[in-house]
C-alpha cells in the first residue's frame, strides 16, 4: 500500500465527516482552537515558543529550486525590531518551470491519495500551531489567541472545507462511461468513454498581511486537490507563517513520493515585491487573491486568460433599528471594532443609528446617549488592562496608524470626533504599535468619507432619519463599494422583513442580532459562506462549489468497445 | 398547485432521468432526434414547413419591451433571397431595465419551479422542430436532416443536460442550518443561518451563424435555472431560429404567470451589430459566447466584471497511424470533411500522414495511395446526387466562399491542391452556395499556414516522417491555438498509450479510431463534455458544474435561535 493510500485511510473518517459538515453546516472541527495546554500537554506552549525563538535572526530552512539570493525585511509589530529571518528570494521563472513539472506526477494520484496527503498537510501544519501563533503575532501583529486559532484550527477548517468540495466536484465527473446508440444503420454503435480531470496549471496563492493563512489554506487546498500546483506569495511582511506553511507541506509531499515542488514559496519585500512578475508569467493560470480593493480589482481586470478569485475588502455596516437589551449591543459593537485594531475583513466600520433613538423594552434610548454607550463600551473595553492589550493586540503597519491619524483630521473638519484612537498600552510588549478605535460621526450624506473602507480602528456613526435610512445607505453602499459582512439589530420582525431583501440585492450576508456568547464577526467553517462575489468586496466564497469547479477541466478519450 | 408546481410534477420522471444520464453518461434522450413522419405523424413536416413559409416576407410576432424600430438582414444560402422577415430593434439599456426587473419575481421561485418551467420551455420548443429546421436551414445552411435534429433534439438535450446541472449546484446549497458553538463562555451559541442562492445577474447569450441553439439551449437553462435572465443575441445573419426560442420561452413563462422578460431578443444587422453595446451595460454580468476565436478571445480579455463563457474554435487534427480498414477511415474523414461544408466546430481540418505509409493488416499503404483514398472518398460523396447535396447542405457565408478561394491560391503557391473546392449540385435548390472541401498539401513546417482554423470546407493533409510526428504537431497546435475536437487511428495500443499524454497536456478531447456507424464528429449530450476550457478553442464545456457554479452565489442571513 502506498503512502498516499495509507493516509486517505487514516483521514478518511475526517474527509467523510467534512463532507456531512459542508451539508449540515452545524459547527464541526477535527482541529484544536484553543491553546490550552490541558489539551496539548504542559510542553507544547513552551516549546513552540522556543522554535519560534530559535527562527529569530537565522536563516530559514528551504530547500527548493528557482533561488537566486536571500531576502527577508519582517518587522515585530509588536517588539518593533526586525525578525531578522533570511528566506530564498526566487526566480519567478525557475519556479513555474518546477511548478509544472510536479505537476506531471501529482496529475496521476486519484482523488483519494490526494486527499489523503492534503488531509495529512493539514493535520502536520497542526502540530506547528503554537510555534506558527508566535510567527503569527510578530508578522501580523494579532493577539496570541487569535493568532493561533487564526493561523490554526479556523484556518486548518477553511483548508478542509475547501479541499472536500473540491473532491465533490471532482467526484461529480465519472471516470468511465459505455455509450450505446443507434444511427442510421440497424447495429448500434458502442463506444468507450474515459474522462480524465486535468488540472488548470500553476496557481499563485496571494496572501495578506493581517491574517496570512486564513485565506492561504483553502486556496492551497482547493488547488492541489483540483491538480494544481501552487506557488504561495506571502505578503513581504508576514513570510514566516507561509514559510512554516509551505515547508510543512513540501515535507509531507515528499514523504508520500510526490515532487515538493507542487508547493512554492516565493518572498520578497516591501521595496521589492514580486507578485506582477508572477501574475505575468505564462504559466500562471489561476490566481488566489487576498488582500485591498484596489489590487484585488487590478486583478481581476488585468489578468485575461487566468482563473482568478479574489477576497478583498469592503464598507461592513451596523444599523441598529431596536434592541431587547441594548448595552449588549453597544458592548458587542464596541468589542469588534477595538479586537485586533478592526483590521478583520469582517470588523464592522459604520454604526447607522435613528436620530430618534433606538427602541427597547424599557422604552428609547435617545441617540445621544446610544452614541455614548458605545464610546464607553469602547474605552472600558480598551481600557480594561488585561483584555485591552490581549484584544486589541497590534497594529500591523505603520501606514494605517497614520490613516488613522488622517481620518481624525478629516473627522474634524467633516464631522465630530466622538472618541479619539489613542495607544492601548501592553505591559509584555511595551513597544507595541497598538490603536484603539477612533470614532467619529459623520452625515449620512457624506458618502465619500464613510462610504469607503477606511482601514484600521477608523470608525464612524451616522445619524439618519430612521433605521430603513440606514439599511438603504448600508447596503447601497455594499452594492457599490463591497462589504463582507452586515450587521442588523432589531426587535421588530417586519422591519427586519423588509430589510433583508435589500441585502440580499447587495449581494452582502447579514448578522441579525448577535449580541451576546461570541464575537459577532466570527466566521465559523463548513457552516458560513464568506464573501459573496456579488459585490466589490471579491469574487469568492472560499467554499462552495464556484470555488473549485472551475479549476480543473475535463479532457475525454473516446473510442469503439 | 401553481402552474409552475404542476410543470415539475409532469417532468418530474425527465428531469430525475436527466440526473441519472449525467452521470451514467449513457446515450439517452427524452427528444425525438428524427424528422421521420412515423414518429411525428403524417402531417407535422408539412405543417411545420407551412408555417415556416407563411413567416416570410413577415414581421416575426413579438411582443417585448425596449422596440425602437424593425430590422432585418437574413438572406436564405439555398435560395440566395432575403428572407424578409423584420424582428424588434431593441434599445439595450431597455433590455437590461426590464431583464433586471424581471429577475426579482423569478428570484423567489424554489429550484423545482424553476426547473418545472424550464423543462416545459425545452418541450414547447420541440413542437417547433419542424418549422424551425426549415428556419435553421434558410439562415445557417445547415441540411433538413442536421438541422431538424442540430437545432430540435440535440440542442434541446444540451439544454435539459445544463439544466440539471444547475439544479445540482444549487441543490449543494442547503436552504437552512441550525449551528451550535461553544466559546469562552458555558453556554454555547446557537444560531439559525438560512442560505440564499442568488443570481448573478442578466446574461447576454450570443448566438453563431451556423448553429443557431446547440449552444444557446444549454446558456439559456443554465443561466435561467441558477436565476438570471437572459438576452438573446442571434447572430445577425440567423435570427429567426433563435427568434421562435425566445417567443416561445416567453409564452411558457406567462402562462405560468412569471415576468416573460426573463427571456428577450437583442437581434441585430450585419451593419449594424448591437453585441458590444449589450457588453457595454452595467447591468450585464454573464456572457455566453459561441462564435468566431478572434471575438471570442477579445470578450475573455476585455470584459472585467462579468463572468465570461466562450465556445469558440480551433484547428483540429486527424492523426493516421494505421488502421484496421483504411477504406472506412477515409471514408469517415471525408465524410466529416464534407458535412456541412465543414463548418462545424467539431469538423476535422488537419489530417497527418507518415510519408511512410499507413499500415494495415493487408500490409501498408503508401501516402500517396492514402491521400488518393481520401481524395477519391470526398468525391464519391460530395458527387453523389443524392448524399452530396443533403450532406454537404449550404455554405453560410460569402466570406467563407472567398475564404476557400484565397486558401486554394495560398494552397497552389505554398503547397499542392490534392483536390479543388467545387459547388455540390442540389436538384431542389440550385441557387444554393455550395462547396466541396478543397484539400491541400503542405508542409509539416508551414504551420502558419494549416496550423490555424481555416473556416469552412478548407483541409490539409501534412505528411510526416512518423505518426508521432503527426501527434506532436497536431497537440501543439491544439495548445497554442486550440482544437474542440481531435482524432486518432491506430491499431497499435502502445502507440495510441504513447499519444494520449500528449493529449491531455493539450486539453485537447479525443476520439480514437471510429471509422463506421456514426459521424466521427457526433457530439452525444449527456455523455460527451464539449470544451475543455484548456485551449484557446473556449473555455465552457456546456456541461460541467464548472459552466454552472458561478452563476449563483450564496447570501447567508444568521441570527441567534
Amino acid at each position: 500500500m502506498s503512502v498516499a493510500a495509507r493516509l486517505f485511510d487514516q483521514h478518511r473518517e475526517t474527509l467523510d465527516t467534512a463532507l456531512k459538515a459542508v451539508r449540515t453546516r452545524d459547527h464541526w472541527s477535527p482541529f484544536k482552537e484553543s491553546p490550552s495546554a490541558k489539551l496539548h500537554g504542559e510542553d507544547a506552549p513552551r516549546l513552540g515558543k522556543a522554535r519560534f525563538d530559535a527562527q529569530l535572526g537565522k536563516s530559514f530552512d528551504l530547500d527548493q529550486p528557482g533561488t537566486i539570493g536571500t531576502l527577508g525585511a519582517e518587522v515585530s509589530p509588536y517588539t518593533r525590531q526586525p525578525l531578522g529571518i533570511t528566506y530564498p528570494k526566487s526566480d519567478p521563472a525557475a519556479l513555474f518551470a518546477a511548478s509544472r513539472k510536479a505537476m506531471s506526477g501529482w496529475m496521476k494520484a486519484s482523488i483519494e491519495e490526494r486527499a489523503g496527503i492534503i488531509t495529512e498537510m493539514l493535520f502536520a501544519m497542526e502540530k506547528n500551531a503554537f510555534e506558527n501563533a508566535h510567527a503569527t503575532m510578530h508578522t501580523a501583529g494579532q493577539g496570541y489567541v487569535m493568532a493561533f486559532s487564526g493561523s490554526g484550527a479556523n484556518a486548518l477548517d477553511r483548508g478542509l472545507e475547501a479541499l472536500v468540495y473540491a473532491m465533490k466536484a471532482m467526484q461529480d465527473v465519472p471516470e468511465t462511461a459505455s455509450w450505446t446508440k443507434r444511427f442510421l444503420e440497424p447495429e448500434p454503435v458502442s463506444l468507450k468513454k474515459r474522462y480524465v480531470r486535468v488540472p488548470l496549471g500553476p496557481a499563485v496563492v496571494i496572501c495578506c498581511a493581517t491574517f496570512p493563512l486564513w485565506n492561504a489554506y483553502p486556496a492551497m487546498t482547493a488547488n492541489l486537490m483540483t491538480g494544481n500546483p501552487v506557488i504561495v506569495k506571502p505578503h513581504p511582511t508576514g513570510v514566516l507563517p507561509v514559510a512554516m506553511a509551505v515547508r510543512t507541506c513540501r515535507e509531507v509531499l515528499e514523504k508520500a513520493g510526490y515532487d515538493p515542488n507542487l508547493v512554492l514559496l516565493a518572498a520578497d519585500e516591501p521595496l521589492d515585491q514580486i507578485t506582477i512578475k508572477l501574475l505575468e508569467q505564462p504559466d500562471c493560470r489561476i490566481v488566489d487573491y487576498t488582500g485591498s480593493q484596489r489590487f484585488g480589482t487590478w486583478i481581476e481586470n488585468n489578468c485575461p486568460g487566468r482563473l482568478v478569485f479574489t477576497e478583498t475588502a469592503g464598507c461592513n455596516s451596523v444599523v441598529i433599528h431596536s434592541a431587547s437589551d441594548f448595552g449588549r449591543v453597544a458592548h458587542t459593537v464596541a468589542r469588534a471594532m477595538v479586537t485586533f485594531a478592526a483590521q478583520m475583513c469582517t470588523a464592522p466600520q459604520n454604526v447607522f443609528i435613528p436620530r430618534s433613538g433606538v427602541q427597547t423594552p424599557d422604552g428609547t434610548i435617545a441617540y445621544d446617549d446610544a452614541v455614548e454607550a458605545l464610546v464607553s463600551a469602547m474605552d472600558k473595553i480598551a481600557g480594561d488592562n488585561t483584555l485591552g492589550p490581549a484584544i486589541a493586540a497590534a497594529v500591523q503597519a505603520d501606514a494605517t496608524i497614520e490613516n488613522v491619524k488622517a481620518m481624525t483630521r478629516k473627522g474634524a473638519a467633516e464631522g465630530n470626533i466622538l472618541r479619539r484612537s489613542g495607544p492601548v498600552s501592553n505591559p509584555d510588549y511595551p513597544d507595541a504599535r497598538t490603536a484603539s478605535p477612533v470614532l467619529i460621526e459623520c452625515d449620512a450624506k457624506n458618502e465619500d468619507f464613510y462610504g469607503e473602507e477606511r482601514f484600521g480602528p477608523v470608525s464612524f456613526v451616522i445619524p439618519v432619519d430612521s433605521a430603513a435610512e440606514g439599511v438603504r445607505l448600508a447596503t447601497s453602499q455594499a452594492r457599490t463599494r463591497g462589504a463582507i459582512a452586515s450587521y442588523l439589530y432589531s426587535t421588530d420582525e417586519s422591519f427586519i422583513d423588509s430589510a433583508e431583501p435589500d441585502y440580499l440585492a447587495a449581494g452582502a450576508s447579514l448578522s441579525i442580532n448577535i449580541d451576546r456568547g461570541m464575537p459577532m464577526n466570527f466566521m465559523g467553517a463548513y457552516s458560513d459562506y464568506h464573501v459573496t462575489g456579488l459585490n466589490p468586496a471579491g469574487n469568492a466564497s472560499l467554499t462552495d462549489l464556484a470555488f473549485v469547479a472551475p479549476r480543473f477541466r475535463v479532457v475525454q478519450m473516446r473510442r469503439p468497445g
